[in-house]
């Protein structure tokens, strides 16, 4: 993991978090639907995979309410580089909370992030600097912890690309979401990342409204204060959605098995496994970032969320795997 | 808690799961939505609370994306007694559970069941059977246990009404739930019975598809085999969704404060509550069951799932009870 020590800052002057509607370039039945994507196999391969699933009358018709389509988000909908923007959110919280405590300044994995020591940083695996992210986020309601990541998402922006980590999302994912939901499909996230993060911007940025976001998460508690119920956000890891887990919890919220699944990362192997081995068409993705000019080009040493197993035995499993460089006209919207 | 002996058996021969399709009483504009609820006050509460919220442009409009509402299940949906029915599909599982393992007949909780032994199974909780209940459920895939729901609800018979369970459904509530989604609701199951038990009738018989159904749940663990990867049951609990937990699972499933909330029992206080205190308007409903003529008549004795706190309190709290005998023009459908 090569980190970038001014990539860890990076403050634009508090405002509102940006308005973004991408959802609105809503595809016409006449146009193509997804311009982002260039002309080639890969694409023709998901306009095929969504046109027989949704020809009534034909042989792999599938009832919508069986079109389940789940995403990865970190890597996948948006940039990941050069770490998970959740952590970013994490170590800005964590420099005010370390204020308060000053005792954290001598504890693992804190001390490390305090001090953006990247070379231990740099050793920990994806649960462990996920643990650490959501240790940070204990002790708060969940309302004033959304308060949080929406005043953050609207300040902080990303160090290389100058914009605001909302519209790091790739352009491509929007058109093919939008895609999606008019051929009748209902997409899900599926995330290693915070599954309360998350809902703070999926609605606004993907149009995936919160029931529909899946992630990691630690346990809470219901305190009963004077206006009602108020849930308090615990320090105990809940699930930590990566690799089978991600199975398990699609199984948990969704309690069917999607027909399409979109990843990046061997984080989301057994997922694509488990929507590739389902009867009927089903159809996975795999995004390969292999462009260094226009975003990042990375796959098995990015030691926080590596890509090898998935990549090394793509054809074996029957994945399709898109290339950013060659399949991708655009990556970012207009921000 | 009165177990009748009689009520633990009681199949009819085995035959497919009964095909319903309650939902397609869709209501017309211009007719009554809800014709077997009595013309009085509670219906009236009702169809004014959500004329209010889906009047655009009206002080108390509501987006349809936040229309949430959240019903309980056993005792609010379908009937829950002499005993939830997910107990009795356990006890026949246990019954040939106990043919291959003889030991289990000195076992507690199960000696109690496999003899029937009331006395000793009267004294259970609501978790404590439960948890029963899910270990007769552990060992085998998530799909073999679908299978076996599907089978059971296709072939036992409620002892006293001699209907197959799905059709132990409330006629009113199935009129409700299509008012609400004509009205642009989106309703959810929070349940403290098995998710994956609810999960094999709900869309057949409310219309609601798995991922809108929320219950207990025991854990899963990701086996790999030649049809990739495949969910195995585990013995050992997940959530018991009952009581602070309801609020606990909604905000991990919905991620949103539900605005109705309808339950029959202490166990649905919390969620009642915490859809209560949300800003803007909102309503909460609470079954009472006092209809031995047509139902059954309980509230606190019942100790496997009592009705003591919440009716008590529910004034205070701002619930609106609803009578079964006086409210309901018709019980269950047709059948």
């Amino acid at each position: 993991m090569e980190l970038d020590p001014t990539a860890l800052s990076g403050h634009a002057k508090e405002k509102a978090m940006p308005e973004q509607k991408p959802q609105s370039i809503k595809p016409k039945k006449t146009a193509d639907p997804l311009p982002s994507w260039n002309d080639n196999n890969v694409k023709r391969s998901i306009l095929d995979f969504v046109t027989r699933v949704s020809t009534e009358g034909g042989g792999e018709f599938v009832p919508p309410i069986e079109r389940i389509a789940v995403f990865d988000n970190d890597g996948t909908l948006w940039c990941e580089r050069p770490i998970h923007f959740q952590v970013l959110f994490a170590l800005d919280r964590l420099d005010r909370l370390a204020a308060d405590k000053p005792e954290m300044r001598e504890q693992q994995p804190f001390k490390a992030f305090l001090e953006r020591d990247l070379k231990t940083i740099a050793k920990f695996g994806k649960r462990e600097a996920f643990e650490f992210v959501f240790a940070t986020h204990a002790g708060i309601t969940t309302e004033e912890f959304a308060g949080l990541v929406k005043s953050w998402l609207g300040s902080a922006k990303h160090a290389r690309f100058n914009r605001f980590y909302t519209e790091c999302v790739y352009q491509p994912q929007l058109e093919l979401l939008d895609y999606l939901r008019a051929s009748g499909f209902k997409p899900f996230i599926v995330s290693g990342g915070g599954i309360e993060f998350m809902r703070v911007f999926a609605e606004k940025v993907y149009g995936i409204p919160p029931e529909q976001v899946i992630g990691s998460s630690n346990k809470t508690s219901v305190e009963m204060r004077d206006g009602g119920p108020t849930l308090m956000k615990l320090a105990e890891l809940r699930s930590f959605d990566d690799r089978e887990e991600k199975v398990v919890n699609i199984h948990m919220h969704i309690g069917r098995r999607p027909i399409l699944a979109f990843g990046n990362s061997d984080g989301d192997l057994a997922m694509m496994r488990y929507a590739l081995s389902g009867a009927g068409a089903r159809l996975a993705l795999l995004l390969h970032h292999d462009d260094a000019e226009r975003e990042f080009a990375y796959d098995r040493e990015f030691r926080l969320s590596p890509l090898a197993e998935a990549l090394d035995h793509a054809d074996d499993h029957g994945f399709t795997v898109v290339s950013m460089k060659r399949d991708w006209k655009t990556v970012f919207g207009r921000g």
